[in-house]
């Protein structure tokens, strides 16, 4: 399903076709580290944060989902770049996810990053762990309980690094 | 010389202290992911970003250091927190460290957080590596190549984490 997929910077009229992709995920809590109250505003906000730079992944002009990428640190840490990804809720299953993924990698690498960094996979996150395993990331860290998962409790919470 | 450390809560009179304590560190470069040609106001931004509660030490009313403390992520992350510390350069080795981390282990666990984690701890700061490993903190996970060390080049960095 994906040959149709195009994948472009988000532009400030995108705002609610995201708003639309990523409250479902907030509200249910199980990917972001990201208050499960968030409204329009705080949610935005915290997908379009400063040095943030955001792509939207559409088919046949339809957003299935979206994705930043930023520095992962400033100073001496700027030449590792951090990614999130989220994949509408109708549009999961197709690939939308690796895709994006392989795009923020290309990008990365093209903008002079050494590695991809991701700070914070919930280890309960199966389908994002085995994905971002295939893609060549490894587990280079485990934060024992370091998210409170609103239906298992507290959770381990994976860092994953892959050199571009 | 610890006997006489007292450590308070920073009040915004205290930029001028602060910032002479954390420039020389900041243009050093070896320590924190901050650019080293970070200004006054860019430093004083970093070390008091949003969220984040910062202390003095003080030795007879001369600063002597001074830490941040901060929720390590927002929503179910909220839980874990983070802290980052600095000696200022003439009191090193006298236990300053020590007693800010004691300190913030102490206001940590009395404001309801459950662990902390420093996030970013280079592997060649080995004074700084062995301080939190006697206090209890584990190496959590190794980010190759994850700072660009001013005279040593790409370097290792951890995460550190204990239960509180």
């Amino acid at each position: 399903m994906t040959d149709r997929l195009a994948i472009r910077e988000a532009e400030a009229s995108d705002a609610d076709k995201i708003w639309a992709m990523i409250e479902p995920v907030i509200r249910a809590g199980e990917s972001y580290a990201v208050s499960q109250e968030a409204d329009r505003e705080e949610g935005l906000a915290y997908w379009f944060a400063p040095r943030r730079e955001v792509f939207v992944a559409e088919v046949d002009g339809k957003p299935v989902g979206t994705y930043f990428i930023q520095p992962n640190q400033k100073g001496g840490g700027s030449h590792v770049a951090n990614g999130g990804y989220l994949t509408a809720a109708g549009s999961l299953g197709r690939g939308i996810g690796r895709a994006m993924c392989l795009h923020s990698l290309r990008y990365a690498k093209a903008r002079g990053y050494r590695a991809m960094q991701f700070n914070f996979v919930l280890s309960t996150n199966e389908r994002a762990v085995r994905l971002w395993e295939s893609l060549g990331f490894s587990i280079a860290g485990r934060l024992p309980e370091a998210y409170l998962h609103p239906r298992l409790g507290y959770v381990d919470v994976f860092v994953m690094h892959r050199f571009l």
